[in-house]
């Protein structure tokens, strides 16, 4: 059962379209994004036929908004903390934290991310996969600095790199908003754990 | 296009299971199962209409006999290696090997049985979580004991477990049969990881 929404007046407002791909990230994670209409998306939403960002978008572009906006909003906070002129280690730690906080905080859209890849039409996903590369070279020259700094051993860094990301994406499939671990908490854990493996 | 492969009479031997099994599999993994219908698994795989097996199974059931086939025999293998009387350390770099090398030799099964857990009949998935939780619970096993054994520092026990089953079951996302790195090699590269994190 849905719960009933008051009815939003049928504008194109970024909130109705914040509403409207929260939404669906949640019926795409739960359902799989084959398996959810852009129907059921309107009923479960109580969107009223009138809304023109409803209207303009299908299924499809929703998914590809939906990417688009996370991985823009991913890829500058990556960027902030490249940006910064701590060391190396720092830096690999605040991605850690960065990963699994956004993770916490929008744990439908990140899977919908990273399990509808297949789903995208060629163009968004080849976008995504940009954005997903970028943040990858990013982690990779922490980690390549941080040998370089002294901080870390040698190491291989493409595969301490995927063992980090894999830690951390896969948390999505486990997290429990209200379960015993927070985001924090897993963070310092990992962040623990993968440092002192890599240590010098 | 598909190739044509020659027609096998129409038994339900072992051989014609496992071919549509794996099949389906690979077809499930590629468009995802929502997106793969049982005519075009029929199609693909140039099954003969009158294929006993293929005609008694519905697409849900190929489902649930990949994922039952597949955690029987996964937690064999987990219980031959706990019934070992190696140290708790072995075991552990036992099972990560273990998890590499069975998802790098059945890499659609491993990501189908990962990403299509919600397509799973209820009861399929409920034996499916209790395989799951088994396999956990000797991971833990194998971690309590090495701290025990002093070959592990005091940790977060179940943290640990999960910072490992990701980078393990990630790896379905990005490996690649003839890319850079073979299933023993990223096996390596992991259990230096963990071991050197988890040391005592």
């Amino acid at each position: 059962m849905t719960a009933k929404r008051p009815r939003r007046p049928p504008t194109a407002s970024e909130t109705a379209r914040k509403e409207i791909l929260d939404g669906a990230a949640r019926l795409f994670m739960t359902h799989g994004y084959h398996a959810t209409s852009v129907r059921t998306i309107g009923e479960e939403l109580d969107i009223g036929q009138s809304s023109p960002y409803y209207h303009a978008r299908n299924k499809s572009q929703i998914l590809v908004d939906l990417n688009d906006e996370f991985m823009t909003r991913l890829v500058a906070d990556f960027d902030a903390i490249a940006n910064t002129d701590q060391p190396a280690i720092s830096k690999l730690s605040a991605a850690i934290q960065e990963l699994l906080r956004t993770m916490a905080e929008h744990q439908d859209i990140v899977a919908v991310v990273l399990q509808e890849r297949r789903s995208l039409p060629p163009d968004a996903a080849e976008a995504v996969q940009r954005q997903r590369d970028h943040i990858d070279a990013l982690l990779d020259g922490f980690i390549t600095d941080g040998i370089a700094q002294g901080s870390f051993r040698e190491l291989n860094v493409p595969l301490v790199r995927l063992a980090l990301t894999g830690m951390t994406n896969w948390a999505v499939t486990w997290f429990r908003p209200n379960g015993d671990l927070g985001a924090d908490e897993i963070a310092d854990g990992f962040i623990d754990l993968l440092l002192r493996g890599m240590a010098a």
